[in-house]
């Protein structure tokens, strides 16, 4: 037999204890800071349907969906395009949808909901990029454009303060700016979408090289000569704005995004947010405000997201306002202080002076937990010396000691691992003196 | 286009906020108890290679894991046995070995882990049996039997009582039991494997049916008649202690179990536990010690596990010492009182009196936010009356109020819900009014 491979899947990881610690601390906080903000936990399941998540995600997200292959007789009958039934789910917003247009009734009539849980993509793995990793959710269902925009922003940002986060920028625009621009210089509309698409790309590509990924989206350089021009302005947002004066979308969407700024321009602890009329991002769902998240420590956004109007009409629910964002945890995890040291263990460590001494090492480690302390006990049974080694691995705080001399005399030896320090206390008192520790 | 299916896919459930809220209350629960016992966070991904599943549970077991189908070139080129390349997790033990064999070495010399997370099993669904669903395992690795399997069933135990269930027994065996009495009644070490299924089936088919069932395995009658005249005695335990004293694999298997009884006889809150010689526990890979949690509440077991010393040699470790338990959680959740009402929300309503108030508004819920209370900010800005409707849905503690009147001197309106008594506080004041709330 070859011997089998250790490592996780491709893409896949593995948590220790020191990270999975870290991990849960941080759902934790991003949880605490959700539901300060009214979020209500959600979940829906790993797998959907698969024309549950096809058709959401344009042609390039759709390659990256794990499939789940049909099972017995379902797989012996499938051909060869369908061999699949379910799908692992890619993102937490569509499936978010479906079930809130499955339940409705059952939801508030503004449903702020919050998700923390994994998302599955078949992308080459890389740094910072994986093939299972957590997304943190907020989504308002039934509130139009304005405060609610301004509360999935504010979760959002105290979740990133609250992680330790610092130093970075939300990009701030909106569709209807997008679509607003695209009429003012005379886009004709047939077109509009490549020329945001082109436009997405500026900050990578540079305005140089703009007309030619205009004219590869199918612009002719008379139509896309007065935009690259005023985008090479000093001051292109303020060319823009006094451009969409007379246009009605682009004006309507400058109203909300001035309304965004004014509520957050200043309060963002660790943040500051700015309008970049050039923020398209990529998914075709979004209707008003959109917004990402940068930082320069990392090459790409560490959240996103935005207002998708109608998205639940998808799924034959009513058409509703929505808007919502992600927080990329696993980036935001990967750029804070790493974690260097196995959790902090148990307050005390029961050792076992001799296989003699087992009932009343169990009896005090009961008694112990039972006054609402952690406790290890002592599982190898080996030399005194040995058990202090191991309760050192385990990084407890106190050892507990039960020689004979101190089974005559009723007390327990309690050591301090960390000053060395070693005190005698009556066997009854140590829960509450273990309790009592500062 | 025919109407979308909203309903999650089989056997997989939507958790709306009242069930999650109920969900993540238990798992934080469990998670405290078991981390009060010493046992570790850790976690391992929701997706395998294929081959680290296969052969690890049985016929039966395999044919209900699920597999993830190979994508792009390589799906073209797969043969029709090969179109799966991973497969999610069907239990939390088989992919816990692997990490563990993976990375020993960063790992304590007696390692305890906890794990509260999904396995998938394309069983058929049915009430309490979901294909998705959570397990709650803790595992000792690096231990022997003896104080090791007490623990295990410590951190159990605590765990089912913090969740408030109570009125089970623990079925106690032991695999060393179940070789010692094979021996001790002369059936051919060919016939163990097969007459240890058909003993395990006794207490769903009866006395009655068993040397039928025993004979189904091979069994000739006269293999059978001894066993089944003893197992038929009022107290086959007593008879079967007897006849374990000359044979020395079944006394060391009692002699086990007589320490865990011992240790735990009378100290589990809400439970009892008892030697049944005739449990024997579906999966092969059990070396010692065996229990499963029983209630007659659910005709079932809720928890299980046992010693499976060598598991990790499977992986090419080197061969340890584990034992582990796992709880049922969903059926626990079962069990206990069903969650009634949507989770208590937020403990303040900021209402906006008119669209020209926004900013006072928003101002106000960011003040009462940095104190730390938890804060909703209305956001369809409707008459006062449906506002206030609002904030009894989302079941929040006090709804605060900000009139031209109440501006002008500088108050707000704190209105509690519950009692309906309203109190004018200085604006200053209300962050520190809503934190010092008994």
């Amino acid at each position: 037999m070859s011997k089998p491979v250790l490592a996780p899947a491709s893409g896949t990881r593995d948590f220790l204890p020191a990270d999975m610690q870290r991990r849960l601390d941080a759902f934790a906080i991003v949880r605490r800071c959700f539901e300060a903000h009214g979020f209500l936990p959600f979940d829906t399941p790993c797998f959907e349907r698969v024309e549950t998540l096809t058709g959401k995600y344009g042609d390039e997200g759709e390659k990256l969906i794990f499939k789940i292959l049909k099972r017995g007789e379902a797989l012996e009958r499938a051909e060869p395009g369908e061999l699949a039934d379910m799908a692992l789910r890619y993102d937490l917003t569509v499936p978010t949808m479906r079930a809130v247009a499955a339940n409705r009734h059952k939801l508030p009539k503004v449903f702020k909901r919050h998700q923390i849980a994994p998302v599955w993509r078949a992308d080459r793995p890389g740094k910072g990029r994986f093939r299972e990793f957590y997304q943190c959710d907020v989504d308002v269902v039934g509130a139009p454009a304005g405060l609610a925009d301004i509360e999935v922003l504010s979760a959002m940002t105290a979740a990133i303060a609250g992680l330790g986060f610092a130093g970075y920028e939300i990009r701030l625009n909106s569709r209807k700016i997008l679509k607003g621009m695209m009429i003012a210089y005379g886009v004709p509309e047939a077109l509009h979408g490549g020329a945001v698409v082109a436009l997405d790309k500026l900050d990578k590509i540079g305005i140089e090289k703009l007309p030619e990924e205009l004219a590869s989206q199918g612009l002719a350089p008379e139509q896309a000569e007065p935009l690259v021009r005023d985008l090479g302005a000093p001051d292109f947002a303020a060319v823009l704005r006094q451009k969409l004066s007379a246009e009605p979308t682009g004006s309507a969407g400058l109203a909300e995004v001035d309304q965004i700024l004014s509520a957050l321009t200043g309060t963002i602890e660790g943040g500051s947010i700015r309008f970049d009329p050039t923020l398209a991002r990529g998914l075709d769902y979004y209707t008003g405000a959109i917004f990402e998240f940068v930082t320069p420590a990392y090459g790409g956004s560490i959240a996103g997201g935005g207002r998708y109007d109608g998205l639940t009409e998808m799924f034959g629910g009513q058409s509703e306002p929505v808007c919502g964002g992600s927080l990329g945890i696993e980036r935001i995890l990967m750029l804070t202080e790493a974690a260097t040291a196995d959790p902090l263990g148990p307050t005390a460590y029961v050792t076992v002076w001799d296989p003699a001494a087992r009932d009343r090492a169990l009896a005090l480690v009961r008694a112990v937990r039972a006054a609402g302390v952690s406790a290890e006990l002592d599982l190898l049974g080996g030399k005194l010396g040995n058990q202090m080694k191991l309760a050192a691995e385990r990084r407890c705080r106190t050892v507990l000691i039960q020689g004979p001399d101190d089974v005559a005399a009723g007390v327990v030896q309690v050591k301090d691992l960390a000053s060395g320090t070693q005190t005698s206390v009556p066997l009854a008192d140590v829960p509450a003196h273990l309790a009592g520790l500062p």
